[in-house]
């Protein structure tokens, strides 16, 4: 967790992902423990791997804002777990087939392929109430009230219902801006704000983060919509080419691929303009990885 | 809500029901706000009538506890806000296609009926999500731990999965016991917990109240597998014999009705034993409203 060691964001979140992993089989409840079938399906999606961009980026933030945590490691660690339930919930419902009806996620059968749709709802909402316990365990009512602003209609629900209404139209810029802003940039931007919160960071550093995660956040979907296109499956994880297939809103269908790539560049670099001065750190790795990222 | 002007529990719940619908409609979104269609299915649901059994339960208990509703009335109402909208979350995915499939609820078709299916899906979870905002917004930690805990794999979450799991097999008595205790028993212990929590009852009453919340909230679906029986459709605003009809595990099925009668007695019977010196008021009325109900 030594910022110097890490080179760039991809090694850091690698070097995170495995602590990311042991607080996530900390948290969720054994898969022998009844309901089986419903805590089976919890870890298989959770489990499944994935960047776990967002503890990571809360537990960089917290320690960036001078968050002591080995005074008090509980705290973070559960914030980071409920960030990536509450994630998976997400992508269990959006991979409905009442939704985007994927079958692949992480390279895997999505989790109502291999379970079935009832179980795939229910499993999602069993993530999304337990990420709720884990961050009010934090005893921070502040953290409770982000996460829930980070993903209600406001939020992200707001971007998935307007993701889903938009499929077959045409959408304006600011349109697709909106629902990538609300979709993604949401719950990153919340990752970013909670990590400074539970750090106790003052409203003027909270201020300057919050840019910080909006810009990534936001920039973090475009490169997905631009990796639909340009990525390599095997990386991915899942079929390119899915948003075209279904006529999903995206930024390159919106601006054009060149304007897009433009695009995550200025989001990037409005990203790292709020760290001018400073050294290289954490933040701005992550934020280049965002930049730069293949999957 | 002058307890000696209540004659019963129905007439309790008729008085409340109003002022729990002037606070639902203060804490939901307006439907003219974007995303107008999920914030005009979460209307839909929560404000298609019912009961307003755990909102009603916990503005009891809050008052019996010695809650000073003129105080804080924001705290008590936000908490009866959030114990309505979970309770309608789970209905709204209850009746999904994938789940229980049903068409009419409170006489009135269901929310993916009346939307459609992503919708539904969306309307419960941000339902979800807003019932854990208001309840954080009460200030209190414990209330929002209580509330996860009701709504948790090893609650409500765990009762709806063994209830769909058990569809067309044989159960016993123990299981059904489990499966109703969960389903439906732990919202309505959560919601009589919740409220003496929010009135600072001290830990012999909440434990005292808990084993009412309990006892009552088992009955409630005992009678209800009951009315599935005997239950006049018109009053009820459902179909009759959908139980039977999709092999659900119930009481009446496992015990038959007559003892299914008997037990919900002893349940009720139980719960008043908790106050069993004291005078008539509203929780002995509500107690006897549930086991006497006919909708």
């Amino acid at each position: 967790m030594n910022p110097a060691a890490s080179i760039d964001g991809n090694t850091y979140l690698n070097d995170t992902s495995s602590l990311v992993d042991r607080i996530l089989e900390r948290h969720l409840p054994a898969d022998q423990t009844p309901p089986t079938t419903l805590h089976q399906a919890m870890r298989y999606s959770v489990m499944a791997g994935g960047k776990r961009l967002r503890p990571g980026l809360a537990l960089a933030v917290f320690e960036y804002a001078g968050g002591d945590g080995k005074k008090a490691p509980d705290t973070i660690h559960k914030a980071m777990a409920a960030l990536e339930m509450v994630h998976t919930y997400s992508l269990i419902h959006d991979d409905l087939p009442c939704m985007d009806d994927d079958d692949l996620r992480r390279g895997r059968p999505t989790c109502h392929k291999q379970f079935n749709e009832a179980v795939a709802v229910l499993a999602g909402d069993a993530l999304h109430v337990l990420a709720f316990d884990l961050m009010a365990q934090t005893g921070s009512n502040r953290a409770v009230l982000e996460l829930a602003e980070a993903v209600s209609t406001g939020g992200m629900l707001g971007g998935q219902i307007a993701d889903v209404e938009a499929e077959g139209r045409e959408v304006s810029y600011e349109e697709i801006k909106s629902i990538h802003t609300r979709k993604t940039g949401a719950l990153i931007r919340g990752a970013v704000r909670i990590g400074a919160i539970l750090a106790d960071a003052n409203e003027e550093l909270l201020a300057r983060l919050t840019v910080y995660g909006e810009r990534i956040g936001l920039a973090f979907q475009v490169i997905d919509d631009i990796l639909d296109i340009e990525g390599d499956e095997k990386l991915l994880g899942k079929e390119v080419g899915s948003d075209s297939k279904n006529q999903k809103a995206t930024y390159p269908a919106v601006i054009g691929l060149e304007k897009s790539h433009d695009e995550a560049r200025r989001l990037i670099n409005e990203g790292l303009a709020v760290f001018a001065d400073e050294e290289d750190h954490v933040l701005k790795f992550l934020a280049r990885y965002i930049g730069q990222r293949a999957y």
